[in-house]
């Protein structure tokens, strides 16, 4: 199998992770990134830009990010449902934007409350925008291995999308395994059926203990960059008490071991780790935050 | 990567699972081994055979193992960690015996009272009386990808203890991620540097979550024979509140949607992975049990 020298990695802790928790404090949430900022991360997604009643935990967005430690070596990024979110983050001061469209009709109305085409007509006013900001766009394909209400996602209807980012100016796409359906299977499929020269990241989740073996799948046909969220935090919400996001210590700790250079310190990351589950106020389900790495061993009996 | 047709599963959740646990009663033992001989797994690991003061939990393997349906098509196994178990497991009636022996000798002290040259010296005698039972001897080889006590585990003390087993005349040998420090590269280096013509089964644990990302490494090397435990049942000792076997229906859940036939009815494992979690009276940790399958969708919103 193929493996890289380096991956990079993008925390989303601070945003999908603390959005599919129950609301924490603003002082929490820019405790948690300016602890992953010193870990050796190079890309932390900071907030989202959602309408408030639609999404509560990240209603003080802009003072979180206001308030947040900017370390020069690490790019921040904001994600935003529309070109009204976009606005708002490039106001806040971000120079790298996030738009989020589903490969699934339903999941995007669901998610967006709109479809899928209407997404993709706002996209080309969207990047003109944020170039006019000096700003980059990444545009995150959600439900990419599977959508939770339409089953499987035919891995065209994800290459229409990439298609669709790339006429319209986007500088990268992400491919989203919102609900944890990915298998290995599902990510050869979809990079089969895409075709692009742009910048490639998968973001996968655990909810049912695929997510490093996608990732290692995924290694083999050359992606290099990834999303994960410390400690695992982000649950998934259509099954409640199931996992979300792959704990980036997780990902760390398998990669580093393998010979994959990350840039992070996984002592600290697992620091953070710590801080993360006080900040839920709830155990966290990371297997390395919990037993430790594979070199913490246990006394001689 | 390389995938093979079909795998062959071992389900060690009455054995592995269940001596990982606080005791059950041997009624539950009974039905949850019934309950998976239904399911399509074609191999169980059904008791131990061990001293009642090391392992309480397995005290009343034969009461066990005389009440248990004999299903023909499966092979069910019993675990002894030397001669005098496995005379009990032969005199119990099993077929298919497993002789367990550490790669790490602090471990095999602490497992088996006993250093790795001890055990390895018994190895001819016990495979000479399987053979006079016309019963199997698989060697199982403990901490084979890292010891909890010494750490990394060099491949080439597996590969000795591997020379041994086939000199001895066992049939079979299995390697044992026993506390979850198995990886990709792991993987990989112990296949490097063993050479045998036995068939060779992985047990890999899910502690760091590497579990099925290790499993498809050695897909892709050629191994088609796993451990795995319904529900994931049995922790990991050294590390309270983490998890341990990796879970028989997370691993037919990928498996399946790969392509990959295990012989095994998805659903009805999935029912059993539900009487695992009552007999153990605590919520099991398996993401295809909380979440579901990838094709278990949500009601249209």
């Amino acid at each position: 199998m193929h493996q890289p020298d380096r991956v990079v990695l993008r925390e989303v802790a601070p945003r999908d992770g603390l959005q599919n928790e129950p609301p924490v404090p603003a002082a929490d949430k820019i405790r948690l990134i300016d602890a992953l900022a010193r870990t050796g991360l190079s890309r932390i997604e900071a907030v989202s830009f959602v309408h408030p009643r639609a999404v509560p935990q990240m209603a003080d967005a802009a003072e979180v990010w206001a308030a947040v430690e900017k370390h020069p070596g690490i790019r921040y990024s904001a994600l935003a449902p529309n070109r009204r979110g976009v606005e708002r983050a490039l106001d806040a001061g971000f120079s790298a934007v996030e738009v989020v469209v589903s490969a699934s009709e339903t999941h995007n109305r669901a998610n967006i409350g709109r479809g899928v085409d209407e997404s993709l007509a706002e996209l080309p006013d969207i990047c003109a925008l944020a170039k006019e900001h000096l700003a980059s766009v990444e545009v995150i394909i959600a439900t990419s291995f599977g959508c939770p209400f339409e089953g499987d996602i035919a891995p065209a209807q994800v290459a229409r999308i990439v298609e669709a980012a790339e006429a319209a100016g986007a500088g990268r796409v992400a491919f989203g395994d919102t609900t944890g359906m990915g298998t290995p299977r599902r990510v050869t499929d979809l990079l089969d059926a895409v075709a692009t020269g742009l910048p490639m990241l998968m973001h996968f989740h655990d909810t049912r203990g695929t997510a490093l073996a996608n990732l290692l799948t995924a290694l083999d046909r050359g992606v290099t960059e990834f999303d994960a969220s410390v400690g695992g935090i982000g649950g998934c919400p259509f099954a409640p008490g199931a996992s979300g996001n792959v704990a980036t210590e997780e990902v760390v700790h398998m990669l580093h071991d393998m010979g994959v250079d990350t840039g992070v310190d996984l002592d600290a990351l697992i620091a953070v780790a710590e801080l993360a589950q006080e900040v839920v106020g709830r155990p966290l389900e990371s297997g390395v935050l919990r037993a430790g790495p594979r070199t913490r061993l246990s006394p001689k009996p």
